[in-house]
Formats: structure tokens, sequence, C-alpha cells
């Protein structure tokens, strides 16, 4: 930190009841702690990509007891500097490669602080008009910028709306998918089955036990890790043969291991003949639709009742930002709603207006769409295209190099900027480079599995990663995939 | 605003592929956006608490589809003044009575900016180990601080995690309760049956209802609008008698309407002998549990299974942040699990750390502990103390105000900082002065409505409301009690 923060002097409004934080000091430490981020942020790649930190290095700094007394503010941002930051995974490091980003960006950040500072509520359109109408503006404005469905705007008969992540957006839809099959058939939850890919996302089967679903089937994937055509044909045959009911389809529009793209269309065909709720998991590559060469993955998304994805993985919007768009609002709504007394409104009674309370689980809803509205409006759709289009690019010459290196193998087509890839040494060897990578502190790569072994992923989607960082990966990964393959008893764990 | 926001300067960072802010411009916008914000919250007691805005207003004013280009964020900030501003409900008001407070203060928009900033992220504890051992840490303070029962910390068998909301939290116990029920009985979920007070908050219904429990029993409740004793035994025989499982019983310790508390020890016997989950939905007066005076309102909690309370509410602390605790966290991660080969990792697998994506619905989580370590240093638990006694008070004021005017009636004891009252002419006279109130533009009050009719919610606890305010509002509410009486057929509508 470059000055001290500063303390208290003596509070501006007499009458509060504390030695709490009056404006003026808001307004001084508010600026520290802005270049206090600048910094952080500028700084960060010289940083090691995860800090190294034993379970409960933290707790031991921390009193065993809250303070009695308020404490100077100035400790406060010292003890995050001191304590904190050094325990972190720093997810927006340049050298962030895991799981999937959780991308960031300076007008996302300033959306969030923004959204602190006015401290609405958007539980109905009369909690704070500005902020459920902002909220359903941006996500029509996104449907056009990604080619969706026109439907699927609030101003026709669907919709969006912004939950806290993609696994919240997916439960809802289960919920919303079960009182529609209940509706229609009448059949116990506990009858009801859900489909999804072996490869999908551990949210869907989580949204959908959650939901209470009884049976959820994991169809067979082919080798480019999507739902085999039939698939899901022969799963419903056989589950209506058992008595069960088949209520819902849960297709991978980019599947988290490898961002493969299940046959869309055909499980929605599927769906829509067996009058099943079929929902679209984007959460990922979704933001990839921005783009129009992305697009054609999106065939048959037009039969889908819902479809998800998250803006707080890659377009530049600071988590928790998903989008769950519907299309059609009425079930949704009707699986949703409670009504009352005290959150009766002349505007909600009218019709006339949005009550996102009743497209979710949350009644609290934070003002999200401040931060999607500024990263649009500070970006432009053009400069979003330019940062997916750089990370595609970027991903595809780190493949073309895999593939072009002698121990190493690309499990999985790089279809977005996810690379999928092993040492031809098989698992320990792969695993190995993996340590090796994230021991650097420079890079931070996951290790996932696969029927066929244990393999390395590379997500490139960090707002401050530029293409300087990936040769440095390259380099890195060229230099340590050698020598793993001529040592890889040593390096076994 | 003061001064115009930055435009576009050339990038810092020349690799970055978009026109958007690049850090230094971060800098200068965050130092004016932290001004204005310090500026809208001093002057916004001059602004009327709600804006007069009609359906479709905001909407109206924005563009038809998302810029191409981006543009200048001096336009962004100039836009959030002028379109968005205009049409809030402003929630940090001084003059907001409505619903419950949705509380702030500096500290917490600080902390909001700080986890903004870092943009980590917390599924697991590898994932950003500082995240999950502060919020593991600050949840047992909180467990000190407030007199809860030691068992709840995550030293012992129970622990604390952060949720976007109660609704959320209470969802999550619902689950939990369902799957422990399932897991001793073998029900199916639609003969379960859960109980709570007719006086519960919806998102008590709701939570059970999208778990998918097939009966929720609304408990009759007595003149002080608390569960009546004898209510929750004779509805479980009858269900027993109808061959339906009884599997969870949900209590208020403040309802929403009136703060009314339920009788938590006599409901946690039952539930406690009949082996029902016990839940405790503490949401808005959980806070005040940190002032030893409202602690005999926790007997009995000793025996539930989980609890509730948003430190958004009432704690000085940004939505969203709502605090779930569990006796025994063993089933509640059992309800919640799932282990994908993509999120394994050594540190999860030595069973020495918290991975809170086992603890709810969400994967993906922010870090919400952050901001609630900044209101309790900067606060100090005695500054917490005094804020919520300073509300006590005010509203005990206003109560003895209220009994002493010949036109106004309490319907319910003031137990907390909500004060219930009704205009003695009836539903009309009442909802005419509430009227009034919020015509008037200066404060802000919810109409509700009970068996005996409709009556005015006044819920204290804004941090920027001051004893003048409550003054203030009284001589409103005294001037226009009067007039509304003697006019009441005018008044109607």
């Amino acid at each position: 930190m470059s000055e001290p923060f500063q303390g208290h002097t003596p509070g501006l409004l007499a009458d509060r009841p504390s030695r709490a934080l009056d404006l003026e000091e808001f307004r001084s430490n508010g600026h520290l702690l802005v270049d206090w981020i600048a910094d952080y942020l500028k700084d960060l790649g010289e940083r090691p990509v995860c800090e190294p930190t034993a379970p409960g290095d933290v707790r031991a700094q921390l009193p065993r007891r809250a303070p009695e007394q308020p404490e100077p503010f100035s400790e406060v941002l010292s003890d995050l500097e001191q304590v904190i930051v050094p325990a972190l995974a720093h997810w927006q490091h340049p050298g962030w490669f895991a799981y999937f980003p959780a991308m960031s960006s300076p007008a996302s950040v300033l959306g969030e602080l923004a959204a602190a500072g006015l401290g609405v509520q958007g539980m109905m359109w009369s909690s704070s008009p500005a902020l459920t109408e902002l909220e359903a503006h941006v996500l029509d404005w996104l449907v056009d910028l990604m080619g969706l469905p026109q439907g699927w705007k609030t101003s026709a008969a669907g919709g969006g709306t912004l939950t806290s992540g993609a696994s919240s957006s997916t439960h809802i839809a289960m919920v919303a998918a079960r009182e529609t099959c209940r509706g229609r058939t009448g059949a116990p939850i506990e009858q009801m089955v859900a489909y999804t890919s072996g490869q999908s996302h551990s949210s869907v089967e989580k949204g959908a036990r959650i939901a209470g679903f009884g049976h959820i089937r994991l169809l067979d994937t082919d080798h480019d890790f999507a739902v085999k055509p039939g698939a899901l044909n022969s799963a419903i045959c056989q589950d209506r043969r058992l008595g069960l009911t088949p209520a819902s389809v849960i297709s991978a529009l980019g599947t988290t291991g490898t961002t493969a793209v299940d046959p869309i269309a055909h499980m929605g065909d599927i769906a829509t003949r067996e009058r099943l709720w079929h929902h679209v998991d984007a959460a990922y590559a979704g933001s990839a639709m921005i783009c129009e060469e992305f697009r054609h993955h999106l065939a048959g998304v037009e039969l889908a009742d819902s479809y998800t994805f998250n803006p707080h993985k890659w377009l530049a919007t600071n988590l928790d930002c998903s989008v769950l768009w519907v299309a059609d609002r009425k079930p949704l709504i009707d699986a949703m709603s409670i009504e009352p007394p005290y959150l009766r409104n002349s505007a909600s009674d009218s019709g006339q207006v949005i009550d996102y309370r009743n497209w979710g689980v949350s009644l609290g809803r934070p003002f999200r769409a401040l931060k999607l509205w500024f990263v649009l409006r500070d970006h432009g759709a053009e400069g979003l295209r330019q940062l997916i289009r750089n990370h595609r690019t970027w991903a595809e010459d780190l493949s073309t190099r895999i593939d072009n290196h002698s121990s190493l193998t690309l499990i999985a087509p790089t279809t977005f900027a996810l690379v999928s890839f092993a040492h031809v040494d098989g698992d320990a060897a792969t695993r190995a480079l993996a340590q090796t990578i994230n021991d650097s502190g420079r890079f931070f790569v996951t290790v996932s599995e696969s029927d066929t072994g244990a393999y390395i992923r590379i997500a490139i989607g960090s707002t401050w990663t530029s293409r300087r960082h990936i040769d440095s990966l390259w380099r890195f990964i060229e230099a340590n995939a050698l020598q793993t393959a001529e040592t890889p008893t040593r390096e076994r764990h």
C-alpha cells in the first residue's frame, strides 16, 4: 500500500451512533482502496498465481474474538494486504488458466461499486423500478447481440433474469421442469427422470437432485465428449418401459471438461416429441455467441425451454452474474410465485411490470444488471468480440503447438478457448507436468479425468492475459514436457 | 456530478484488445465514482424516497440496441445519474421504513469494492483459501457475539455459510431436511410435511415448495401473531393419522408481518421428539442478538438443526449476505455434495478444509465475508449494538406516541424495531394514511394485512436514519391521522 489508509476523524453526522466511517472518511478511504485495487491488478503478474498456503494459515492470523470497539480502517486494509491477499488464488492473474475464468474488468468493478453504493433491492419492480427495467432491457439486448431466439425477450413471451450462477439457473429450470411435468402427468417427483450428458457439469446433476428428481440418467458420449445420437432416445424408451416419467433434458453447449457441444437440435427434437423440458447449459461458451462465427452451435436452441450462460465466466463481468432465459415465462412464474400481503402493490397487480422475485428462489436481489450494463457500454459489443476472438486465437495457436509436440496429445477439439491435452506417457506424466506448471507459480491449470485418463485443462480467459503470457506458458510446457517424459518415475506421486 | 467523468485515454497495456477502461482510467473514474456515491448518500434525504416512475419509463430512455463500439465512461456515469437514479426506490434514504431495511454502511460498500477488485471465487478452500477461512472465522465470531450455541462453530460439529438471502438459506435447510427424512423414513417427498406459522415469511412456504414438500401446514397463531402452543402437535398428529410423514418445522424468530417470535423451545421440543428437522428463521431479528437484552428470544435454539439471519437486513452489511448455521454439517454436506474429477484437489481430499460448494446450491461463490469482516471491525461489536439499540429506542418511542393517539392503534407488540399499527377507523383510513405518508416523498412505509385488517409497518433500520427523522415522521403521522379520521370517505380508494 503506497500510503497509509486514513483513520477516524470526528464524524460528519453528529447524531450517527457509532464511531464507524462517516461519508468523508468513506471518500478518502475509497480513493485509497481504488488505487490499491489498481496497484494490485497492475502488479498481479509478479505474484504467484496461487499463494502457497496451508489449511488454517489464515485463521491462525485472525483474532479469536471479534473486536468490541471500532478499529481504525487503516488496520482493516492493512490486514487485507497482509493476511488475506497472501492466501488467495488470484483468479485475475494473467497466468490463470484453471477451471473456467471468473472474468472481471475495470468497468465491472465500478459497476459493483455503484450497485453497492446505491444499496437498492430488486425483489419487485416497485422496490426499485430502474433495477428491474435495466435487467430486463440488458438481457433483451443480449438476445439480439447473441443471435438468440426473439421469443426469449421480455417483450415477447419469454424473458431473462439474472441469478447468482449457473448452478442456481439450472436448479431453477429443473424446478420449472418438475412442476410442468407434474401439472401435465401428475407423476410423483420420485418417478421423474432428468437426462443429461455424462460429461455435463456437476451442477446439472446437483440441480436436478436438489429439485427432487428421482432419477438422473447420464448419457453416453462419443469420442468428442458430446452426447451420442440415439443415447437419449433409448434411455427414454427404457425408462418408459420401467413405468418412469421422463421430465427434462439438459444439453450442454460447451461441457466443463472439454467444452463439447451436445447435439442440441437432435435432443431438442426428442424433447419436443416427448414433451420434456429442454434446458441448455451454455454457462461458459454462451459468451462466445456474441461472435457470429460461433453461432452454428446454437442450432436447435429455438426449441429450448430455458438456457443459461454466465457473463461472469467469459464476458468481462464480475461474479456473480448468470443469465437464465426462458422461452415462456409463465411456467417459471407459476413454479416460483407466492403472494403475501406485505408484497402487494398496485404496479404488480396491474400486470404491467416484471417482479423478478417470481422468476427464481431469491426474494432480495442485488442490482446485478448495473455491472453488465457498464461492461457492455464500456467495451461495446465489438470490444467484447475482440476479447473472445483473441482468447480463441491464442487457444488455437496453443493447440497447434501441443498437437505438433511429440510428447503431448490433444484429447478433445479446441472449440472455444479451452485446450485439453495429456502427456503421451500416461496419467503420471500428465499429472507431473501439471504439477510442474502449477509449482512454477507463474501459471495455474486444472487436471481433470476422462475415460481415457487424466488430462490438463488450459482455459484462456483472464482479462489481463495477453499473447505473451500464452507464449511464456508454451515455452514452459515445452521445456518441461520433454523432461517429464524422460523422468516419469521421479515425478510420479 | 460535480465534475465530468474522464473519457478514454490511450490504453496503459498496449496489448489489451479493446478500448475499454485501462487501470489508470479505472483509478480516475473510481475516485469520481466514490465521490459520487458519497454525494449521493449525503444528499439522499433531499430526494423523494421513491422517485415517481411509471412502468416502462426507464426502458423508454435506453437505446433499443446495445452499443457496437465502446462508449466514453463519462456517458455511462452520466446515465447512471440521469436515467437510473431518478427511477429508484432509495433503500438507503433516511426516510426508508418499508419492508425490512437493506442496511448498508461505508465500510460495507468498501468491502464490496475490495471483493470486486480481487475478483476471487470461493467454491472450495483451494480455489481461494483466505475466502473460505475468513468466512468460517467471521461466522464463528458471530456465534460468540450473538450468544448462539457453541456447537454451531466450524470448530465443532456445525458451521456457518454465507448465502444470497434467507430465501436461499431456508431452501437449503429444507433440502437437508428432506434428505434427512428420506434417509430415515424412506418416505416419498410428496408425503412429507413441513410446518410453519401462518405468519411466517413467504420464503418459508416457497423454500419448502421448491424443495418438493408435498404438504405445507400453516399453523394458527395467537393474538400476538406467534404460533399457538398446541397447534404444531395437533397438526402432526392429524398428518400421522392421514399416513403422511412430518419432516420439518420452521419457527420464526421475528415474523415479517409483525416480528412475532414463535415458541421456539416448545416447537423445538416437539421437533426433537418427532425427529423433525427444526429450522429457525431469524432473517431480520437475528441481528439484534448481538445485544444481550434480546437473547431471551433465543431460548430453545440450542435444539435447532439450522438457523438463518441476514446481516444484509439489520447489521450494516450490504445485500447480499445471509448466514445459514447448521448444528451438524454432515447432513447438509450429504445433501449438497457432488464430486466431479475437475474439482478434485489434495486439500479437499485431506478432509482438513471446508469446501463451501458442498454447503449449498451455488458452486461459484463471491467473497461475501470480506464486507462482513470490514463491518465488524469498522463498527466494533459495540458500534453495532449501538445501532440496534438506537433503532429499538426510537421504535419504542414511536410506539408510545402511537399508542397514546386516539386515532391510531398498535396491532402488535414492538419487539424489535418494527412498529405495526392501524387507524381506528378501519382499513380505508389506514390505507389512506399510508398513502399520504408515501405521497409525501419524505417517508416510505409498507401496508400489510392481518386477520383483523390492514396495518402500517414502520421498520426503523436505515443507516442514515436518526432520531430527528423519526420525530419528523411522527409529526407527519400525527397531522395526517386526524385529518384522515375526519375525512375517511374522501381518502378511500
